[in-house]
């Protein structure tokens, strides 16, 4: 589903293994990718520890300012795992077992394997949406607009995909690339021209290292095609006056 | 320098482009290890876009919260790179040519390659503190307990020996590791005794994938280290006694 909003999303990281620098995310990059794919735009990401009031403060700030909130980590078995608990408080709900959740895990475990640890994952907000899981069998949650995904890569890729009718988007957000064998100092004040003629389009310069050689990729992004062509169309403009070769990466 | 007091740190990554998912923020484990070696806590990690009154008002509100505050991104030679003057205005400073850091890019670069672009990377708030940068010239700078760093991962490795000495930290947070052939639901309800039993020592149970196999490693972290050596103690016993297999990572 697709409208021509503005559609806003916050991504949270729960979890002290982030913040200890021990474990690097890598669940930003793929839920905000998935996003833009379906036309909603992140605006904000923030990384906060296990610690209940944090959550709680931090969702219930959110989830006011987005339209959309998805939060990683912290819905596993053990006692770090406090996120269903928090998201409860922070709506006010009962935090109790999941019917349709029991459900699902107990037929997913062979008899006698349904242990208190993984019977702690079904524990969820009351009312809760479960989110389906392909890969590991503990499904997440959604309240409202606070979507709750689990915090092992692997695991919450295989989520996204059943998300997709729950989200509702606005125009999808494109982007082009052109990448450059020059440095940023070079192009700075002609990009600023093509920038400050084209106020409604986002580019971005970014310096990159390959094969040992410095480059600077340039990214378009908006949601016209026309308006990613003409800013195209002005940059390769100054490139060839400059002689700067394209590179492809 | 060390002290006994909790010290903590929040990091700001300022960028379209990891919002948008294209990049891979990789700087924020790097400054958490780091700041973790000399006694300081990373308590919060916000992402935010390069727009001028976004990173004032998050500036302003991170560092009243905490010690410390590290950024990065936004502060190279295009349009986009708003960082430096966002910081001045968030300090209520005049953004102007640091002469320091004039001299030092003026001697980096060869006559006649310093060129605009290259300029600006040199206007900063009134009277910041300079970072040198030993890969590529410009500096990174600080006001007050904020320090600027650029988002480039290596040249940001570079800079960090360099701040050690304007850093008060308080104790390192030591951690020990225990790696387990298990899935978290064995042992979930063991190691909830242990936590509960050390209120003061964080214990962090984090799954993994090794050569297709499941296993949880088990993080303790405290300033202290017989706390850790009293953790790993009691959780050894359950391990022994589940016949739990022990694994190197």
């Amino acid at each position: 589903m697709t409208n021509n909003k503005k559609v806003n999303a916050a991504i949270l990281i729960i979890g002290n293994e982030i913040l200890s620098g021990r474990t690097q995310d890598t669940n930003t990059s793929t839920i905000a990718i998935w996003l833009n794919s379906i036309g909603v735009k992140v605006k904000e990401v923030r990384v906060i520890p296990d610690i209940e009031e944090t959550i709680i403060e931090t969702v219930n700030l959110l989830r006011k300012k987005n339209n959309y909130v998805f939060t990683t980590g912290g819905i596993g078995p053990t006692h770090d795992d406090i996120t269903a608990e928090s998201i409860s408080k922070a709506f006010g709900k009962e935090y109790e077992i999941h019917k349709e959740g029991y459900k699902i895990l107990k037929a997913y475990y062979k008899a006698g394997e349904f242990n208190e640890g993984r019977q702690k994952m079904i524990w969820m907000p009351q009312n809760a949406d479960l989110i389906l899981n392909p890969t590991s069998g503990a499904p997440g949650f959604s309240v409202e607009n606070v979507f709750c995904l689990p915090g092992v890569p692997s695991i919450l890729k295989s989520m996204l995909g059943g998300l997709k009718n729950k989200i509702v988007g606005g125009k999808p957000i494109l982007s082009l690339t052109i990448s450059l064998k020059t440095v940023e100092s070079e192009i700075a004040s002609s990009l600023t021209k093509v920038q400050n003629d084209n106020k409604d389009v986002e580019i971005g310069s970014h310096p990159f290292f390959q094969a040992g050689k410095l480059g600077v990729s340039i990214v378009i992004r908006s949601e016209e095609q026309s308006r990613i062509n003409n800013c195209n169309s002005q940059i390769l403009e100054f490139v060839n006056q400059k002689k700067i070769e394209v590179v492809i990466r």
